[in-house]
């Protein structure tokens, strides 16, 4: 195994904490005690923060051990690898790791989260243990789960959930393919009836599943029932199609190019009837659809969703965090610009490091922020479903049906507007690297175009946000009649009041830097916007449904009612930094992550001014610009420590500019040097420029060029 | 040569009109007629259209003649092509194309720019003829331009500009690579004395160049001179580099991966002295240093890089253009949701198409409403730069630098606004296309990637924001003490008052849609912003320049200069935009335009409304808000009109979804069944597969699944 070219810090290796300043040289870059001397500027102990991080010490450990699993991997060929060698490592080393854990260890969804982080790898097999299994366990009869689930649960088969359309994807109900009941064989009869209804999109579907899970209409006896799910056999014991079935690979992706992705077109295939899951609605041998009286089954389903979706929105905060790891190092150690550029005489001249510019730290601080309110906001809401679990326990009752119903609403607009947040930021990050962020050694280059995938599956923003939107209709509704409203929705409480009108409420009467740092406050400020974008929606959807019909009133408003979601996650995003900083004990950590939930406040109304517009003056929007800068400047002796704090290890950054040493020119040459390209000289283009080139002038001057001992003119 | 996979079209092609409903199958994806439909919708002639993006009809005859160099190359397997291969035939298709014109045809930077836009390839020989040349005829003396000019201009030798190191990009006065002049021989001794003095980015550089020009610092007799520009020769006659000389390619990239970009260490290396560029300053042979008074010097150094970013400018507006017009096609050929969800009885159902949803609405024509600003922009400054230049002639006096100066100055910033905005905008157009979008066949998910480079090149967004800005502040000081301001600049004349106060400016006085819809209204209000930022930005400058020195003064405020350079710069973008509208004769063009660049107005506003506070109540805010509205349903039945006027052919799109014929399903089935990972089946990773399935489990489920006749069960 080749050495790995981006260095091997691990958690808890000795810190490097006392290199003395490094001197540049024809082979060394002059960067490596830059890292060190930043950590020693940190206010705070870093394991302390990690635990906050990590949800304590024993989580700490827990995942340092999930982490530890991958480290024998060496991943700096990666960016060489084509899609074929990709796929194939994904094969070796998922299998390799998780055989000898087979039967014996069973992940939770924030192990998976963790696991996929580390590898940034969904990839085949995730969604074999993380939607195939499940839907067995939940869809399933005992009988249909004896079948299948051992075999499944050790590796014997894999599976895919196939149910996206090439024509379909978030309008399920318009998904083509068909199961048609056949009496006399006691057969489904399954169909591909157009080109829109091929199966596209599930991971691991086109060369790795040897089984699906399809979702396909049902009809029996010429009547549609909507659709059904199916255990669906796609490949026989040499791995090769079963006949009438054509699967395949979609094609190579913008990024996230080691998961393959599937495609699937059924001609006339037959299946038992045995083979519907039918824990919850069967087709009898004789043709009769019988439907059971279901029990719970609206928290079971809620539940697998939040609990993804709460992994999804820490997931995006520790996607973002490696991101920042990578940009926060970086631009402690690059060097551009000259302290004093009318004093600087020459090249050699004293130069800052970028993260001392007000602008690299506005951009930098501010994702680094984010992540840190996206993984409190995923801890929240996976502790607020749990505390629910917890206290309904086997008896799940009305009231936490609707709880979790609440959490449910709740996430959908979360999981889209932190899985788009986290892929911009990301973006913004391998800008901020300047051109070095083009190189895919970066490393942010990759996990760029990797996360982006995370913006689609699970469902469109958009729709995702305009269920958001619906539930806080229906709040706002309930807000009015006076009704109980769940606590997250509080704000809206005002419009009780028949005589409430926004442009009733006071101004702001934030008016210094100390009270825009006051949590306080800022929970203060998002709740009114929050509350304001809402009345606006609302009061926009009931003028219009005097003019037209729900769906087209729904439609007129739909910006409205994206910028309500928005406006109401953001207030939930927050309120979970101001919780978990509340919770924390070290006062030292409890100051620093005070200030950087200011730092994610501030910024991002300074960012979106507009929706306080008659809310604030322009002085409070000074003080507010001001607060900004005030924190960027104590936040910033922290960079280092608060990235460090995630303990990314070299190899999951698998960065040259992002080492934990700082080492980035010895690395960045090193990879270069060693790229694929350089491999050959002259390069395979060459026969095409020989067919122009003049070889004699480009002989006669070679001449002219020496090197080697100087040969001084004989003095005359 | 392979039948290209997406679409034959070409502009002048028969546009299809009438094409009657298509209806599915099992082969078809029954889209085929949506595009013809939208196209009769449009309130304007098309062709008229285009004549305005391009300058008139010869223009257009121009253009079109140049895109149709590339219309014989199949572009469709490029998505599975690896590095060596693209870069292979980046440089076979160049030289095929360019050695039939060679000597008799020099393009304009304009023509460049659309041939960079068709081919998506700025490349190796981009930068041989449009920076290596172009240095050589600045830079060389007429001796020097007789031995070097003419064999390049013949691809005799081919050249790269090695200016940038892997330390230093921005700051070039601390460039380390040096070249110290050796008396006794004439020579100068050039070398990388450190990591960081490698060069590092030039295109070409790599694998392709012969030669390059080299930006060194110039040492004689121990004194250091700064960086000089010299001739370099890196390979020999066998293409192979000269001793001392260690070349090679940076390695692969996020995009923009058929160009190689390349590395250079030089190890004691001697060049004749007549190598030295020496235009304006040489070192005599026997080693004094002889700066040559410069003439018009800093005109024609404005000149190439203003025209340049013109390009730059404009070709941001031309990529986002392709985007567009991918996104706009798929929006009205993708059906996903139920025209009536409620009535909504089986899977047949009408749908809508996604672009009749108003967030989609906003999204694309927004995107859509940019591109045609940009483009409009970079008109504005080659217009205003030819008519500079065409007044001067000869006699470049003071006044015609002055000129080209403001302008200079402000193609900074707009170079750095566009060229990000468009990034940002080619990827919101791929997330627009949902799930499609991440597939490679999109087009705009490698159109995206492929742009990325651009936002890096010429200088980093951040420095050139801040050179704008720096000539605002300057403006402001001119406009206090009551100086002439350039035109674009007029705003800053009510500051001369010395009463002037932001807050006596009266509120905005539009009111109603008609009034957003006003042109003039729309300039006013950015023109209040320009001003509003400008002052904010100053008066903290001046503030802090009572406590710190300048350099520390000018970083503290840096976020606000650069919120003033953007401001500036969307006036001149809107101003531009209303100023092409103005000039169009035909009335149908000039209203779709009119429309179209008050979308780009409001909505801007919309987005950024926290600039205009307390300059707007909440009454007009919700005007504006209507007025988008407004706008984006009118401008809904021009979308695939507005697209089509670029006249981009289906083979530079190289797009499954922007088919001109909208037939996406069939596109994507075919690119999916035949990418490389489906060529074998079994796969490569099976063979770990193997390791821990059941083959005997798989057999016996495998004869379950049946195909074929039914074979009914003997009745009893």
């Amino acid at each position: 195994m080749a050495k790995p070219m981006f260095g091997t810090w691990q958690p808890g290796d000795p810190e490097l904490l006392d290199v003395p300043v490094e001197s540049e040289s024809r082979d060394c870059g002059g960067t490596a005690h830059f890292l060190p001397s930043e950590r020693k500027r940190a206010t705070f102990d870093v394991l302390k923060m990690t635990h906050v991080i990590d949800g304590g010490a024993k989580a700490t450990k827990r995942r340092r051990w999930i982490w530890s699993e991958g480290q024998a991997f060496d991943n700096s060929r990666n960016y060489y690898l084509t899609r074929e060698k990709l796929v194939a490592q994904h094969n070796k080393r998922f299998i390799e790791t998780h055989k000898k854990f087979t039967g014996k260890f069973i992940p939770s969804v924030r192990d998976i989260m963790l696991m996929t982080n580390a590898t940034r790898n969904g990839g085949a097999f995730g969604l074999h243990f993380g939607a195939f299994m499940p839907t067995i366990m939940s869809q399933c009869t005992s009988k249909q789960q004896m079948e299948w689930l051992l075999p499944a649960m050790n590796m014997k088969i894999f599976g895919a959930l196939a149910q996206t359309e090439l024509g379909h994807g978030s309008n399920v109900r318009a998904l083509q393919t068909t199961a048609t009941y056949i009496k006399d064989t006691e057969e489904f009869l399954i169909n591909s009836p157009t080109l829109k209804a091929l199966k596209w999109w599930p991971g691991g579907l086109g060369k790795t599943a040897t089984h699906c899970i399809l979702y396909a209409q049902l009809i029996v006896d010429g009547k549609e029932y909507g659709f059904h799910s199916f255990m669906f056999q796609l490949r026989d014991e040499h791995h090769l199609p079963l006949p009438g079935i054509e699967v395949g690979e979609v094609g190579p992706k913008i990024g996230d190019n080691f998961t393959e992705t599937g495609f699937l077109r059924i001609t006339n295939v037959r299946i038992p009837r045995t083979w519907m899951l039918m824990k919850n609605q069967q087709v009898t041998p004789d043709g009769k659809y019988v439907k059971k009286e279901k029990k719970g089954g609206g928290k079971s389903q809620y539940s697998t969703m939040l609990s993804i979706r709460a992994a999804l929105v820490m997931g995006a905060g520790y996607r973002l965090a490696q991101g920042v790891t990578i940009i926060a190092r970086y631009s402690c150690v690059r060097s551009q610009g000259f302290v004093n550029p009318e004093k600087a005489t020459n090249r050699l001249a004293a130069e800052n490091v970028i993260l001392d510019y007000q602008v690299q730290q506005f951009r930098v601080l501010k994702q680094l922020a984010i992540a840190y309110a996206f993984v409190f906001t995923g801890k929240y809401i996976q502790q607020k479903f749990e505390s629910v679990g917890v206290l309904t326990g086997e008896s799940a009752g009305e009231e936490a049906i609707r709880e979790l119903g609440v959490l449910h609403a709740m996430s959908a607009g979360l999981k889209a507007l932190c899985t788009f947040s986290a892929a911009d930021g990301l973006e913004e990050c391998r800008k901020c690297c300047g051109g070095h962020g083009v190189l895919l050694v970066s490393g942010v280059a990759q996990m760029t175009v990797d996360y982006l995938t995370y913006c689609t599956a699970e469902g469109d923003r958009i729709i995702l946000e305009l269920q958001t939107a619906k539930f806080l209709m229906k709040s706002f509704a309930s807000a009015r009649a006076g009704e109980q409203l769940a606590t997250i929705c509080d704000y809206l409480r005002p419009v009780s009041d028949k005589q409430f009108s926004i442009s009733k409420i006071p101004v702001c009467n934030a008016k210094t830097i100390q009270d825009f740092c006051d949590l306080d406050q800022l929970i203060q400020l998002f709740r009114y916007r929050a509350l304001r974008s809402i009345v606006r929606a609302s009061s926009r959807y009931t003028k219009k449904l005097q003019e037209v019909e729900g769906v087209q009133a729904w439609n007129a408003c739909a910006v409205d009612m994206v910028d309500a979601s928005r406006a109401h996650c953001y207030y939930v995003i927050l309120r979970s930094f101001v919780l978990e900083v509340g919770q924390v004990k070290d006062l030292q950590v409890k100051t620093a992550l005070s200030r950087l939930c200011a730092l994610f406040g501030t910024i991002h109304m300074q960012d979106n001014l507009g929706d306080w517009m008659g809310h604030m003056t322009p002085e409070t929007v000074t003080a507010l610009r001001d607060t900004v800068r005030h924190l960027l400047q104590i936040v910033r002796p922290n960079a280092i420590a608060l990235t460090d704090a995630f303990e990314f290890p070299d190899c999951v950054l698998n960065s040259a500019l992002g080492r934990h040493d700082g080492k980035v020119y010895e690395a960045l040459y090193e990879a270069a040097r060693t790229s694929p390209l350089n491999e050959t000289d002259p390069f395979e283009g060459y026969k095409y420029l020989k067919d122009v080139l003049d070889v004699n002038f480009i002989r006669k001057h070679a001449k002219m060029v020496k090197s080697g001992p100087i040969q001084l003119k004989p003095k005359l």
